[in-house]
């Protein structure tokens, strides 16, 4: 008999675990991503914000399977499934056959309908996204040193974050460090300390998925850096000008998009409804309703825990998914019974607001601070993948740490300077 | 009375040497380029074939003078001179008074005549065209994995390297082993260790500004690796489709230009005549032909030596050139007499073939082999400039050296994929 073929559509947390917990099963793998690169997306900020590179938070997906023969690689874009077929459909027309697809292809960032907005105001989801937002950081600096016109290079050094989430948390405190402790120094004819950063935030507190107590230090924490936070108005408006927050029209040139998440369309090539956010809404064992061979995991998936409230879409909770797919998929091809539905255990939250500053809420453990942050910075290093990352990164930060100074303040990929 | 203002452009080795040695002199200095970063091309080589990450080998500019107030740092594009003026044009419009004015502006590649073969056969002088390269032979391999037609497979894993100088010998030297050691576990469907790698050098021998014995020991480590070595014929013609070689088509995907060099055109804004390589032909104290105020140096200069050879176009050439500038203007600026010709010292010349065997002409003292990869590892690190990168580089090469794998294989900046 031959091997039942799992064919795998992402590369995220959940399609690598998943692919990990296979190993030794009888099972022939192929592993598609429109990306070579499996990226560490809770640190992509830090490559938007100059810290870490490139290279450090994302890596080859086909060197994890490097002696893995039955895993097969495949730089590919996915665009539909035919579920009657058993086969998904790839962007050069070619078709695949799968005994068993599981779909774990992510999400994108939303504009709540304005997605004319996207040009000035990028989100964080791809290494593209994080260098375009490092390079308009950097541009803006520079622009601002040559500029003549003082309403204008007040404009430039106006930083506007959409939403206050951890992304646009984490951007904002490393934003105001960048322009208030690593920057004053090199320039000549503007006062880089004096730079705004406009955290707007709809809701009524930072880092809402956090206790009060913590979200409230977070703000603090905020403050202190200089970060200007306007709460309870949304954004109506993004152009090249500006941004409008409510009915206030602040004249600034970089925003950066950390407000909604859309889920990508599986749904849609499965041709069955999504939640709001475009998610697939699955049953208690991951399964797209009534696919009993298709699995949607991580941000992909709508998931609800047992008391009905959702699952985050956090990277701890995909790689919970991956492995639990995984388990059902030997159980059924062992013969035994199903593992039982999928259950979510919350490990903790974390947070940074600057270089040394983190809040972290593990349940019956609350911390925040300067312990926090080393524990999160331990934290990430462990989560991060092989020992040559750990080390490159662990030294990265010592050195920021010590030095003050930031790693990566690369402007690349030049696009048309924003000129007067 | 007013400090004597210098404007440099250009923040390449010999601009950079120029405002560091004017450190203390009674000079204002304006350092422009358009590019936030200074560049160590000397590895570029090693960012196009994984080995490197970009932030490794590249450092914000204004960073070196942050403890220099004197020094004004301008990310901008300078399109012309006015030398009766004594002014600089920069692309916006606005112009920049100088007293005394350094072009060190560098070189580009030049396709003799061949512009439109650019597209397809990028040459190696910024962080762009290395991580275009970089995503070209990345693609390839990712492309002939996907592909059902055996010949376009084969075109896949062709790769031509057109020059056989340093550039030309280190890209085919590491891509070779891309293809030999590093990938063939990671792939299905094809062996990667059959994959052509082509290099076509219209002159008789490889690295020809070496003795012969270390051009042969080159030849042979090359081809040890299986380097595809053509000599004596120019290549005629580069398409999508393939490179032809006198009168021989090669189909192949992947080219990489490693040929002419060509000076930034520094010489028309002057309006003075160049070399046929563009360059300024300088007097012995590196100033412009007929400009007391203008010197030229780096790779925008033809300097010659005593004996009529020329200077070669090298990092420690342009850092010479660099120093003694900064000499004849503190000379100047003091009343001293000013300090003789300029005299270019040869140090050596290196090159690295692949991941283990380097050559080195220190003059007296020839090295090859394994040891001369070690000096010219450690001789690279130390010339790299501060701590943090003299020790991120040194882990990043240990790494590889151990592991075997290389450190940054992404595929960013996503152009169409070339699909059949």
């Amino acid at each position: 008999m031959q091997d039942r073929h799992i064919v795998v559509v992402g590369g995220g947390f959940g399609g690598l675990q998943l692919a990990n917990d296979l190993k030794g099963a009888p099972v022939r793998i192929t592993l598609i991503d429109r990306r070579n690169h499996h990226l560490f997306q809770p640190l992509l900020y830090q490559v938007a914000t100059t810290l870490l590179a490139t290279s450090e938070i994302a890596w080859p997906i086909r060197n994890f399977f490097r002696d893995r023969p039955e895993v097969t690689t495949l730089l590919a874009e996915v665009v539909d499934v035919d579920s009657s077929a058993h086969t998904v459909t790839l962007k050069n027309g070619d078709t695949i056959g799968y005994d068993t697809l599981v779909l774990a292809t992510g999400a994108t960032h939303a504009y709540f309908g304005h997605d004319e907005w996207e040009p000035v105001a990028p989100g964080l989801k791809t290494l593209e996204d994080a260098t375009t937002i490092r390079r308009r950081v950097l541009l803006a600096f520079e622009q601002a040193e040559l500029e003549k016109d003082p309403a204008i290079r007040e404009a430039l050094l106006t930083f506007a974050i959409v939403g206050a989430g951890p992304t646009g948390v984490e951007l904002a405190g490393i934003i105001a460090e960048l322009a208030r402790k690593t920057l004053p120094k090199e320039f000549r004819n503007i006062d880089t300390s004096k730079a705004r950063i406009i955290l707007v935030e709809a809701g009524p507190r930072v880092l809402a998925s956090f206790v009060e107590e913590l979200s409230d230090y977070a703000q603090k924490a905020l403050e202190r850096l200089g970060v200007e936070i306007h709460f309870g108005k949304p954004v109506t408006s993004c152009t090249a000008e500006g941004v409008t927050i409510g009915d206030t029209f602040v004249p600034c040139r970089t925003i950066v998009w950390a407000a909604g998440v859309q889920a990508s369309p599986a749904a849609k090539w499965l041709d069955i409804p999504a939640d709001r956010a475009g998610r697939v809404v699955v049953d208690k064992e991951l399964r797209a309703p009534g696919q009993p061979d298709i699995f949607v995991i991580g941000d992909t998936a709508a998931v609800t825990r047992e008391d009905g409230s959702p699952v985050p879409g956090i990277a701890p909770a995909a790689k919970q998914q991956g492995a639990y797919v995984a388990k059902v998929i030997r159980a059924k091809l062992s013969g035994q019974p199903a593992p039982g539905p999928f259950h979510y255990r919350h490990q903790g939250s974390l947070a940074t607001i600057g270089k040394s500053a983190a809040i972290i809420d593990f349940g019956r453990i609350k911390l925040k601070g300067g312990i926090a942050w080393w524990v999160w910075g331990l934290a990430h290093i462990y989560f991060l993948i092989g020992t040559r990352w750990r080390i490159a990164v662990a030294w990265s930060w010592l050195w920021i740490y010590i030095s003050r100074q930031h790693s990566a303040r690369l402007i690349t990929q030049r696009e048309t300077m924003r000129e007067e």
